[in-house]
């Protein structure tokens, strides 16, 4: 591994093939995820689901390589589905080898390896449509997109069989790119519209080893935002032309190419595009230790976390541009809240403890993962959120330009970025758990599992051996390689843990001094079979959002451990903003078996605004409203609308 | 004046040539009006206005009479901004007669008549652009709309200046409307996608006497949603054609075509069409006493107002469609709420008060008048707002589709529509004053002026004495033409006004029994000189919205006599959701006659949340939060927006 600049202490992260889950909640996930998204998700680029949308996903690429007549049909971006699909499977077959999802695999591999042209290039749109037109519209066309999916599913491929096929494809494609892109006179000095490549490029690089990947990775994140604009040049050579109808903003912040990235101080422009770029500028920094790209990485997730985030990890607040807006405007209605931006903020934070080990981080990537990544899928796998309001009047979202809001999942979109995205993120969670640094092994998350960690030059095992996020507390053995190793097993204290109990091998230790940015960090010879038992305090919390939120002020939202909670209609009727929650009301927890898969629910009593006296009055001079108790069930924010169609609200006024 | 059914007790408008205004508060906007709204828009019709967007409304008129070479310009609807220019100017030279602006007129109607077509057609869009597409895209391209606001401008300008130039051209022009529509064989059974001539025919069958133009207009509104739809099978016939492109809703509620008027039970569609459909459905239940059309206008009185309109007199919640949404659908932020919509709320209301003498029409009439539609301008006469928000934060209105939205009133819009509709109501205010039922006067509204009424054959002259809006008493001196009538002034006690005082030639009089609807109805003889001293009590009012409105549940907002009151960023700072102001806090008024042209505001101290201790935090544990004290001051909604660009809200949170 490179380091171009005076080395500093990375964290490395762990490949999701060392990581076996066997968590009774996450279980579930890895088995929908396998039996239910991928095969839904394989019919549907083939075109065999009769009530979706046809996504002409495989037949592309067919057309592409001679394989049969045709056009191009579908999105301009649509490779990219095929190219999540393979990687999910990439990651599944990393950890449940399955010989007839492999040779699927292998005959889709097939075809996209025969979509390439002599010259390394893959683009079934631009090959079909518009070969002569290459590499003339990186503002709108996702060419470069396209090619940083199908690299990663490469790289996930080849780490789960070993097979290259696709590697060998993405490489040949990679070396063409890097001919064709770069500050060498004759080389396009540009880079992509919808950032992606960047961080593919570096996976390409830590599976290959060939330092031309990290190169042009860093090559397209630096170049980014310099004038004289590519992007805005572009458009000009173009004569102005769009591919996109409504696109207006060329060069500017909704690509993040308003400005060099290392001047960027505010999460700005499409949300997704912003965290895919985030992410491979905190890994190149790592990579090179190049301090002032780290502190953009810094200074951008301050912003982003602490100004313009959900409570749910959501972020990208509005709908127009799948935007960000601007700090503490956090609308939870109109909410955009793009599920892929939430994972895209995931692949962010894990590279930030890679850069720096702060729980802020591991804190951030689990409230999106327990919240809006989970909400955006429902609970039997077959409908996705694309867009995770925290408020929904089922009735308003047909009204004021809320159509994006929709109040129940939809099978499969025309534009099917969300639905592979949450099969491949939740196939290669293993990835998330851990890091290590030196001969410390962070722990983020915790699941039930079992995992093998390279710790300081030595291979080391770790079961969790837990129910959560069902219980709060668990037992973690080690067992290095070596029988004894002296290494430190550092354990988040999760943001929602007030306090926790540790004791290893039995003994209570006092973790007095052991804290370090979030961690217990447990330092000691640690011999084969020790255990660390762990208990987190799992309250419940109400939560308040900074007054500066416009939205939220008054109102609180219950968390539990990782969840954040909310009230839906089919618990406890509709018109829910009548609902007020005294700050003296007693809240019990009460786990629910049979209740949407098995959750936690809160309960309450709040006081419900009267409707009565008001004698079909739009308006009155203003009396005390009388109140009526009601029993409360709040119910995890993940779990929300897989019953009837109804309201929801995360926030419910405080009394 | 005839009658179709059995007669009932229907009383009569006043024209507003026979009030005259002398208030203090009023005659400035009479003043604006006259030297600087209709001098603005004239030379905006005729293009002469450097930084606005050019009109070329007298020019296709001048390209339609072959005056000058050149092609159409501007929306299909442009001629209707000549219309309501001369509209105006009737209504102006009604009471204030100006020879040059007379002649400006006389010129303007010259270039009009000039363009009408052998036939009596007039529309210059189709005249110019598409002769042989006369009547094909009634539901879109306003071709009646249009007839309708030359009609009603001819009326106005008849009553005012006694020339028949311009009614001759509409009488005309409405004989041969009338020849083409209809249910004769031969005839088209259609009706227009934007009502308007329905309205105005009333106007010119009252001006001329023609039975036609009456039984014209309730063909119209009779055929209206009849099945089949004729605005769908126009549509059909046209191949599917649609003149605007996102246009969908044909034959639909857009346009209240859904179905037939008579079965209508809740406002829906396009805010304006609805209320201008209303209004003339009033005038002709009253003229035919047609029962059923009455109930239709009193249910879909009780829904608007009661379920669909904003505190401030506006309607039509949603930009989406300039509509309609639903039931207690009021945001704030996201508000259509449409000048022009509030203005056809006041016609609405005036031809209800003629329907019944019932005061709850009247303070509608008054909401939307001092509130919305003098906030539609601003207090220099230069520019309006075509949408009317009840909050805004102005930089959330550069997102989240609020776009329609402006912090700042802007100088003249492409479809202007707004500006001259404001000016044709404040120039015609003297007919929403009274009306008159068989031998009772009913005052509807309050305001210093000068008028003759025609009441049970005898003329009265009225004269009030007062200061309203800015002091609440007054005189109303009574003069009846032959020196002594029996007869009843019937006096609106005000939905704002819990209690008044009334005496008559110096000695108190108990209105005991004496309240009919929400008036006080002092019936006697009256001699010459007999005066009315009326005192209304004016307190300060915090008003609360039915809790079926989700945007306000929580929230107060504050009223005194006509006016709605908001708190803005000037006098408050920003971030005004952080402010609460307590139920027990007390609050004062003060008169300001050195700001925004002399308003009284209310002051009061409130609670602003503290934004210390969050340490950069975006969220945390629900803790009780800091306030501190703040001095708040409230200023009437109308004259909001006429300082710096800053935020506003209405509605006021309430510890």
């Amino acid at each position: 591994m490179m380091k171009d600049a005076a080395s500093m202490p990375l964290a490395e992260g762990i490949a999701s093939k060392d990581v076996r889950i066997h968590s009774r909640f996450w279980s579930r996930y890895a088995e929908l995820v396998k039996d239910t998204v991928i095969p839904y998700q394989y019919e549907a680029i083939h075109d065999r689901i009769p009530e979706a949308e046809k996504s002409y996903a495989i037949q592309n690429f067919r057309i592409a390589a001679g394989l049969e007549p045709g056009e191009f049909n579908g999105m301009v971006f649509q490779d990219s589905d095929v190219a999540k699909w393979l990687e999910a499977v990439g990651y599944c077959l990393q950890t449940q080898p399955d010989e007839e999802l492999e040779r699927l695999a292998d005959e889709v591999i097939e075809i996209v390896a025969a979509a390439q042209q002599p010259d390394g290039y893959l683009n079934t749109y631009f090959t079909i449509k518009a070969p002569d037109k290459r590499w003339t519209n990186l503002a709108e066309c996702h060419e470069l997109y396209c090619a940083g999916h199908m690299i990663e599913a490469a790289v996930a491929y080849y780490e789960a069989t070993g097979k290259r096929k696709l590697l060998d494809v993405m490489c040949r494609f990679a070396d063409y790119i890097d001919s064709v892109f770069g500050r060498e006179p004759g080389k396009i000095r540009g880079y992509d519209g919808h950032q992606e490549i960047e961080l593919a490029l570096m996976k390409l690089y830590r599976a290959t080893g060939e330092k031309r990947y990290f190169r042009l990775s860093r090559y397209f994140i630096d170049e980014r935002g310099q004038a004289p604009n590519y992007l805005t040049e572009e458009w000009e050579q173009r004569g102005r032309q769009t591919f996109f109808p409504d696109m207006k903003d060329f060069g500017g912040d909704y690509a993040q190419a308003h400005e060099p990235v290392r001047q960027q101080r505010e999460a700005t422009g499409h949300a997704v595009r912003a965290v895919y770029m985030y992410t491979a500028m905190a890994d190149i920094a790592g990579e090179s230790g190049d301090a002032g790209l780290m502190e953009a990485c810094k200074r951008l997730w301050d912003n982003l976390t602490g100004k313009r985030m959900y409570i749910t990890g959501a972020i990208g607040s509005q709908a127009f541009g799948e935007r960000f807006s601007f700090d503490y405007d956090l609308p939870g209605d109109l909410a955009y809240a793009e599920t892929c931006a939430s994972i895209g903020l995931i692949f962010f934070a894990e590279r930030m403890l890679r850069l720096e080990q702060d729980s802020k981080y591991a804190d951030v990537l689990e409230r999106a993962l327990y919240n809006t990544v989970l909400a955006g899928m429902s609970l039997d796998g077959k409908a996705f959120f694309y867009v995770n309001p925290l408020e929904v009047v089922p009735e308003a979202c047909e009204h004021h330009n809320k159509q994006h809001v929709k109040p129940t999942r939809q099978g499969w979109f025309g534009c099917a970025c969300c639905p592979p995205n949450v099969a491949r993120l939740l196939a290669s969670l293993g990835k998330y758990m851990y890091s290590v640094r030196e001969r410390t092994a962070y722990i983020h998350l915790y699941m039930g599992s079992e995992s093998t960690l390279n710790v300081d030059g030595r291979r080391v095992r770790l079961m969790q051996e837990t129910d959560f996020p069902h219980a709060s507390d668990g037992i973690i053995r080690v067992y290095p390689e070596s029988g004894e190793a002296v290494l430190a097993i550092a354990l988040r204290q999760p943001d929602w843990c007030p306090a926790l109990q540790v004791r290893i091998n039995g003994e209570p230790v006092s973790t007095d001094g052991l804290s370090d940015k979030g961690y217990i960090v447990l330092e000691r010879a640690w011999g084969a079979g020790d255990e660390i038992e762990l208990t987190l305090e799992m309250p419940i919390i109400r939560m308040q959002a900074n007054p500066l939120v416009r939205e939220t002020i008054g109102k609180v939202a219950l968390q539990r451990g990782p969840f954040v909670y909310c009230v839906e209609e089919a618990d406890n009727g509709n018109r829910l903003h009548e609902l007020q929650l005294p700050a003296s009301a007693a809240l019990q927890e009460e786990h629910r078996s049979g209740l949407l898969g098995g959750i936690t629910v809160i309960q309450g009593t709040a006081e419900r605004t009267a409707e009565d006296g008001w004698a079909g009055r739009l308006y009155r001079p203003a009396e005390k409203e009388g109140t009526a108790s009601q029993d409360v069930t709040f119910i995890p924010y993940y779990a929300w609308a897989n019953r009837e169609c109804g309201e929801m609200s995360v926030w419910v006024r405080q009394s």
